[in-house]
């Protein structure tokens, strides 16, 4: 992360005439939506990703999706590449440059449009900032269940193309799963307008679910229409001490079947991680005086809240006397809850306490998380004796989150922790990302945990939405032969 | 429906020597994979849609992938069309043969692999029957939500290509929802193995999401993981009355928003229908004497049965004391609920009591199925008076069921009737197939919900996975021309 902001390198020639194709964009689309020159070079181009990005040739900033049209049409008949920006959060290279490319930000379209509160629904454009979509659903008395740690910065739009996850995927689902209806352009120009607001709709395929995670290789967002949930009276959170593996995955089990908001959050932090972040980072305080095998932060959504609290204190009791949580304390505050929140979120502190560390996000079944874990954590001690190791993630979800960190690294660490803990997710038939994305950061190892017939169809999918490759090149895939783009009708 | 069963009426003829074809089917395959002759003509070809379908050149019944896989590279380089049949309980068309076609069943590969409590998820064979894959979650301790009437015969590679609803979907999801991973085999036999347990995978474009309500179209599921989910304690249900349809949707706002399990269905009836089955359908019983303007099945999962019943029974006092409901009774046994439900299920019992009768599945925006029912119900009642016509549906998922009948109907009518209700469907952004699929009987009325620029993506996803067309041709999208089958490598 500390080489997020390191200069561009190019990672391939541009192969069109750079000049005259940017030339072309401003006489077509004008200076309002294209900048050129001195206007670029102060804004940030890089995700939060550490992955080199280059400044693009030209940035566009449509202010409708009829000028992303024309300025994707365009480009299609330029052969000129072009990469896809909403809040610049990801953590995968996804939204970064790789020379040759211009910029399209989503910026200017971010209008919220509609809160149909009798539909369920909020319909805004892509480049809405996540937090304000909250905070105008919370207006309405709904809710909208995405959260992630850059709500302040990440776009609906990027969230759509990544298939943005977060901390209460076990009850509300991922990105996708709140999405009714797109509005998306092709790399050609060509609009599809899916602006739906049925949950059912089994009217031709579903291209939504197929763009959504696509990062913005087959289309571009631009519009969407999102569910919206009832929003709880209030959230329960409890801190538990747990002494093995089986009990971690039987106090998932008997919350989900007993707790009857169900489970929104299921956050697991091993000792390794635990000890680390109440002794390093600042201000932090001990959930509980008890050390254990394992740390869960428990949180259930209350629609009735006194009857729920009672019932969250039975399920509570329940495991306590089965010894499946070794102790336990209630939030009875907001200010308890934030407290134990406060360190599962630490990892945000994490690139100032460990320049240049290396971070994982890993999906694996929730049945073999612990081994995983156990697994992940020996080979790296054994290999590199001194290396800090950390691990914590989403359980109920099957996402494991690893830090590795040596000071004094040699130059190569990165590549040769990357190949071992990768190949656990090869071997475990693991997710080599589980909500972060591919990007270009991850390609080398998209293999792990998809097989030669998928590869060749997401590749022939790519092919047939975007002959040319001009679509986010070299993201999720590998780029397209440029020669191609000679080959298109129209071409300048 | 009474045609179901009528004469097959091969659309257009074939464009291979079938008896070549089939003959090096039978010698690649064997006769234990492949039935010809006598043996095709005792079986039923043909779904529950009453559309017309033809009896297939041979039946292919494989036993493993790898012989899906075998038959299907086979057929490509023959350029023999391929229609993939599951339980047949589909109401679409989508399964019907048009003559010229092998039908390839998957009722051999029908095995419940592995129920992984711990992960919960159940890994299955694509032929095996919904309710096999409910009873051994449900042994389990655990719960596999999807449920249709079709239970007992319909299948998961079935209710995966069509993305099946039901009436659970408002707190559960549609198919698409369930599944976690797949395998598939595309038109050339290549394999696609993404057979994972994990809820956050994104890593690469999510095919499964793209096949999952393609209807055979694009490959042939044979096998998925499914999502397990908690079993409830017991369901709460109620029946009420209410006065007008601000107030049918203001329940079901308050109801989401404070039963603490939320909602598992709410499903509408509208007096024509009530009336219409209270009087016609043996062994009903008014779950209330009093006549009202909506009527609503209201359920709700307990996981917490003491408490959350009282917070069933807090909630309807509080919708009686505003008047938004104006009577209700909640159900106090099971039989009670039985009652209830027989209410709403009786349209099983329809094609007896209105032969020929003409049904529809579509959807709209929960704000504007109110609107949309008012209108239907008075065109069809203008142009034609002496039609029934019954509406009910799905609320909280935006689905409405319509039926409409006439006696001594003219040959054309259902023409007329789809025109007149499908058009509804354009002018409010509906969808043309809200939970039944597109299949062959709605092919004509998909463009009232799919725009240009849709269709033209849908179409280039066909050429790209099945560039010869040859799997389920003519469903969903237009045939693709026969010819390209020829420019095939490798055909013989």
């Amino acid at each position: 992360m500390s080489e997020a902001f390191r200069p561009a390198i190019p990672a391939e020639a541009p192969s069109v005439d750079s000049h005259v194709s940017v030339g072309k964009l401003l006489d077509a689309l004008g200076s309002d939506l294209v900048t050129l020159g001195a206007g670029l070079g102060t804004r940030r181009y890089c995700d939060w990703s550490g992955t080199p990005g280059a400044v693009p040739l030209a940035l566009i900033r449509p202010r409708s999706t009829a000028d992303v049209s024309r300025a994707l049409a365009l480009c299609h008949r330029l052969g000129q590449p072009v990469v896809i920006q909403g809040g610049l959060t990801g953590l995968a290279g996804g939204a970064n440059l790789q020379g040759g490319e211009v910029a399209l930000s989503l910026e200017r379209m971010n209008a919220i449009e509609e809160v149909d509160v009798v539909s369920g629904t909020i319909t805004v454009e892509a480049g809405a900032i996540l937090q304000r979509v909250q905070e105008a659903a919370d207006a309405a008395g709904m809710m909208f269940p995405l959260d992630l740690g850059a709500r302040g910065s990440c776009t609906i739009g990027g969230n759509l193309a990544t298939n943005a996850g977060g901390n209460r995927v076990i009850r509300y689902g991922m990105a996708r799963e709140q999405v009714l209806g797109v509005e998306a352009v092709l790399a050609d120009g060509t609009v599809i307008g899916d602006m739906h607001k049925m949950i059912k709709n089994n009217s031709g395929y579903d291209l939504k679910q197929l763009l959504v995670g696509s990062e913005g290789t087959l289309a571009v967002i631009t519009r969407a229409t999102l569910k919206l949930a009832p929003r709880p009276a209030s959230l329960l959170t409890a801190w538990c001490g747990l002494p093995d593996y089986a009990a971690v995955t039987r106090l998932l089990h008997y919350a989900r079947a007993n707790l009857s908001g169900g489970v929104s959050a299921f956050e697991v932090m091993w000792p390794s991680y635990y000890d680390y972040v109440l002794e390093r980072v600042a201000g932090l305080r001990k959930p509980l005086d008890t050390r254990h095998a394992y740390y869960v932060l428990l949180e259930s959504p209350a629609s009735d809240a006194p009857r729920d609290a009672a019932g969250f204190e039975d399920t509570l009791a329940e495991m306590l006397a089965e010894g499946v949580v070794e102790n336990a304390v209630i939030a009875s505050s907001h200010a308890d809850a934030a407290r134990f929140w406060a360190v599962r979120d630490a990892p945000a502190e994490f690139p100032v306490l460990m320049p240049g560390l290396i971070g994982f996000d890993i999906g694996f079944s929730t049945a073999d998380i612990g081994a995983v874990a156990d697994a992940c954590e020996a080979l790296l001690r054994a290999r590199w004796p001194d290396m800090t190791t950390l691990v914590y993630g989403h359980l109920g979800d099957g996402n494991l989150h690893v830090i590795a960190h040596l000071a004094d690294a040699p130059p190569d660490l990165s590549d040769e922790v990357d190949a071992a803990v990768y190949e656990l997710t090869r071997a475990w038939r693991g997710a080599v990302s589980a909500e972060h994305g591919i990007g270009s950061k991850k390609r080398p190892w998209l293999g792990h945990t998809r097989d030669a017939g998928a590869l060749q169809t997401m590749r022939a999918i790519k092919r047939a939405l975007d002959p040319a490759g001009l679509l986010n090149p070299g993201k999720v895939l590998e780029s397209v032969a440029r020669s191609s783009s000679a080959n298109l009708p129209g071409a300048w």
